[in-house]
């Protein structure tokens, strides 16, 4: 039975001043009507029911997610008490599953992801759970079909097709590239066999058990000796007694690039990680004048601007290329190139006492 | 006996969105602690108390005007119905204040400029009116000593002193000059015979009748034949009907500039218009890192911005030469160098249906 295990436990500090601590990215509205959570779940849905679903988050803003999850029950959403990158979070939905269901097959998302072609993404996953049923003791990770030479991602060098061809072939992993220079990806995106790096896996939650013994073995004892605790009274302090002593690592890092019983699913889904404020040029609507907007803005010779104003009119004059967040209580002017110091400027509020605002 | 003519009929257009046609400049706290008609009452209070002012201003926000005055009596305040510029305004007091007291000198001032040394301006305003009462019909303008080769406002060329000398010696006017070039106005500042023209004057009220009657024949008749219902029950309907039939014209253009009887006192005294944003950078604080901010404003590697948020937080990250103003129903961010065009913008916002944001 293939089980849909969401990752949520972004800490919202790329998207600040809309995103905060409480309110990371993935409980918000970013793209569409729902939140981004809400739908990473319905997106599955055809294939993986609500009842099937297991979400690992953040303890400080689980009462919200679970507020826009109704539908889960409390059994299905894990508390982390910290935060520890992927592996912990995927072990703990791994020993979790695997208790319940021996053959369990694990389709692990990122709650903070936009998928345009929601169909096409169904059918790959359909391709990928197959792939996982009839190719015993592989992981699966999806990889996305690069449109551009982007330096902001890693990259996945597929190597011999696994069996087939055609437009759903699934290839062996001959390679995990970090994020390269722009030559590189230029050279990458010329070759046809550089894939992003989608963060999105499909395997049985035996196989990553057994990865994990082979590659991160302190981090599977720590959540095997506490698995019997998941689902009952004694989950949270459980699995504080299990971070405590865990070191973050991604499971990039610390499984998928050693492993050599990686596939790669290439796809085609206009999917974004939407890793900050500029990633929302390939989301959001154009103004029609070069702007990316959302809300009422109402510009005179400005382009190139990013704009979020859903409470009330902003309005641009001859400007250019700036990230502009207004929100009740704070607001953000950014040169685009810079927005990755966004993360710095709230190390600058903490300092200057606003930390409520963070 | 001297009395305060406060001329307080702006649009509230260069100030948006923090002022508005409801609000205009002159009703805000552009500085300090008071509005800006607040201060320009106050200021002149040791010499003209509350009782000897008027106020003239535009019908469609007395209201609030009259509010922000609690001191002043019905009578002291005149509504103009459409705005026609400043001579109109300044022949409607004449009349009203000639009609009262045949000897009536008038200290004319515009509601919303900024005095910083307001000590050396009333020193100034007292020689002003005593060069007044010893010499009689001449009309004074005062002529702010330049401290930079502005050329964003029109200069008066003294001539010779009327008497005596010294620092508050009172000069003939050889000439106004129009909004100069930067090399003319560089040679202006260097001459040292050039004074910015303030629009702020003393006359008695029979003598701006007199060059009313000539300068301005037409525009003296229309407000001569209204003057016994100033002051009546029949007060906005006269004032009405004469308006209809004037010509917009300022009383630089009207009078001060074809007059051979006019006199400048140049004065020294920290002197601010405040005509658009960009001005503010001589009014507001620093905060420090070359940005000028009004609210509570943190920056990251950012400068040369002027920043209004009063209700909230304004983040700022490598960001320069920007105007930020935020509001509670919208927000504004303008190139520094484009100030001017927030009257075109308004034009916008008006073809968009924000009529009701103006």
């Amino acid at each position: 039975m293939v089980h849909g295990v969401i990752m949520a436990g972004g800490s919202g500090t790329r998207f600040w001043p809309h995103s905060r601590r409480n309110r990371p990215k993935q409980l918000l509205n970013i793209s569409g009507q729902k939140t981004m959570i809400q739908a990473t779940v319905d997106r599955i849905a055809p294939l993986i029911p609500h009842e099937r679903i297991v979400v690992i988050a953040g303890a400080s803003y689980i009462d919200e997610l679970k507020n826009q999850l109704p539908e889960l029950s409390e059994d299905q959403v894990l508390a982390e008490p910290v935060g520890r990158n992927t592996a912990p979070c995927i072990a703990l939905a791994a020993y979790k599953l695997r208790n319940r269901d021996p053959d369990a097959i694990m389709a692990v998302l990122p709650a903070d992801h936009v998928v345009g072609k929601e169909r096409e993404f169904l059918e790959a996953l359909k391709v990928a759970v197959d792939t996982v049923l009839t190719h015993g003791e592989h992981l699966l990770t999806f990889g996305i079909v690069p449109n551009r030479p982007e330096t902001g991602y890693g990259y996945i060098r597929v190597g011999e097709p696994l069996s087939g061809s055609g437009p759903k072939t699934v290839y062996k992993v001959s390679q995990f590239v970090e994020k390269p220079d722009l030559p590189t990806a230029e050279s990458y995106l010329a070759s046809g066999e550089y894939m992003w790096n989608s963060g999105m896996f499909v395997w049985k939650a035996a196989d990553i058990i057994t990865s994990l013994d082979r590659h991160l073995p302190d981090l599977s004892c720590a959540i095997r000796e506490i698995s019997s605790f998941l689902g009952t009274a004694e989950e949270a302090e459980a699995i504080k007694r299990a971070y405590d002593g865990i070191e973050p690592i991604s499971i990039d890092n610390g499984v998928m690039e050693k492993a050599d019983n990686v596939l790669c699913l290439p796809i085609d889904v206009d999917w974004n990680d939407v890793g900050c404020w500029a990633s929302l040029e390939c989301v959001w609507d154009s103004d029609g004048g070069g702007n990316t907007i959302r809300g009422q803005v109402v510009s005179l010779q400005s382009r190139d601007c990013i704009v979020s104003s859903p409470h009330k009119l902003a309005t641009l004059i001859g400007v250019k290329n700036l990230i502009v967040v207004d929100t009740p209580d704070a607001l953000m002017i950014c040169r685009k190139d810079r927005a990755q110091d966004v993360k710095k400027l709230q190390e600058i509020l903490k300092d200057r006492g606003y930390e409520h605002l963070l």
